[in-house]
């Protein structure tokens, strides 16, 4: 499937505010893809369809997500938690996308990961600072997102775990390793932050 | 050994001042258990030997942490966490305290656990209560103790959260699913606030 289908396909998925988001955050995963030495056009593949099934009904979405075997654990959590992995096994199905890379990306766009690769964090925190995004902080991310990709998803995890905090909600443990790691990370300069101009 | 005995131990191994928070916890894990239907006993017990090893030198800590062979992961996080674990297991064998649910008291009183009974609920709480303790939101988390364990834990993991996001330290997974726990007993209502006058 070209590109151009793939992209009709995914707007029609969603609604045109979710749209505009998800033009947003292919913008900001090339430039951070450009920024970081990732690669560009697997950021925009995986920016692209990162919130696939985002506003497909949440029990369509649960079903679907158990139909396809994934961690029940999650199902615990927010319902937002299922639309990252529910992605990486639709778009696997429906067209044929195999490159694991792209798919990890997708799948732990919003959970993160213990061991998050260049391309999770790229669209991590693309989704995180699309120029359409405006919540308490953003600006402090973007500005860290200018020369530390570690610091700027520790800062925007923070914002997430004060959001839950303030709700009280339950935080997705998985997210908070995530944030460790990228910690650890940030502290031994082993980051991405070194292949700045790579 | 008599209790007499114990406690003159015990003080021994910290300076006055935490002698004098151990005895503040001592006062509010006996009013806690009276509150919610605890052990009286039992919470004395794990109240007076909760911080036996706090003010060990860290190093100290852990080479006996490792000696004794306990979770190495605990090694990745703030040091504060290693004297639960390490005094269990030093209680145990130095003056031979078998309880079991006295020793899981001290072992988690501060990280917490995924199913914790009522008398880890009643050191842990007591630990963030007692009159000594001035943090902010204390009085928040003293006014919910009024009428529900889970809901002031809730609000003392939430503190320990907020203060560790605000250092930017590494929060403990451990602990988040303690909270995430809490947060389900109390929606269930499966909380110990249904034993007030038990």
């Amino acid at each position: 499937m070209n590109l151009e289908r793939l992209r009709e396909d995914t707007q029609a998925q969603m609604p045109a505010l979710r749209w505009q988001h998800t033009l947003g955050v292919i913008d900001s995963a090339v430039e951070l893809a450009q920024r970081f030495g990732g690669d560009v056009q697997k950021a925009e593949l995986a920016a692209l369809l990162h919130d696939y099934c985002k506003y497909w009904p949440i029990a369509e979405q649960r079903s679907e997500y158990a139909a396809a075997g994934l961690d029940p654990d999650l199902l615990r959590y927010d319902p937002q938690l299922l639309h990252g992995p529910l992605a990486a096994e639709i778009v696997r199905s429906r067209y044929g996308i195999e490159d694991a890379e792209v798919l990890d990306a997708i799948r732990y766009h919003t959970s993160g990961r213990e061991k998050m690769t260049l391309l999770d964090k790229i669209i991590c925190l693309a989704d995180y600072i699309e120029p359409g995004r405006d919540f308490p902080g953003v600006h402090n991310i973007r500005e860290s997102a200018e020369h530390s990709l570690e610091g700027a998803l520790v800062a925007g995890f923070d914002s997430t775990i004060q959001f839950l905090l303030s709700k009280g909600k339950k935080i997705y443990p998985q997210a908070v390793v995530a944030r460790n790691a990228l910690i650890e990370e940030n502290r031994s300069g082993k980051g991405n932050a070194d292949e700045t101009n790579a």
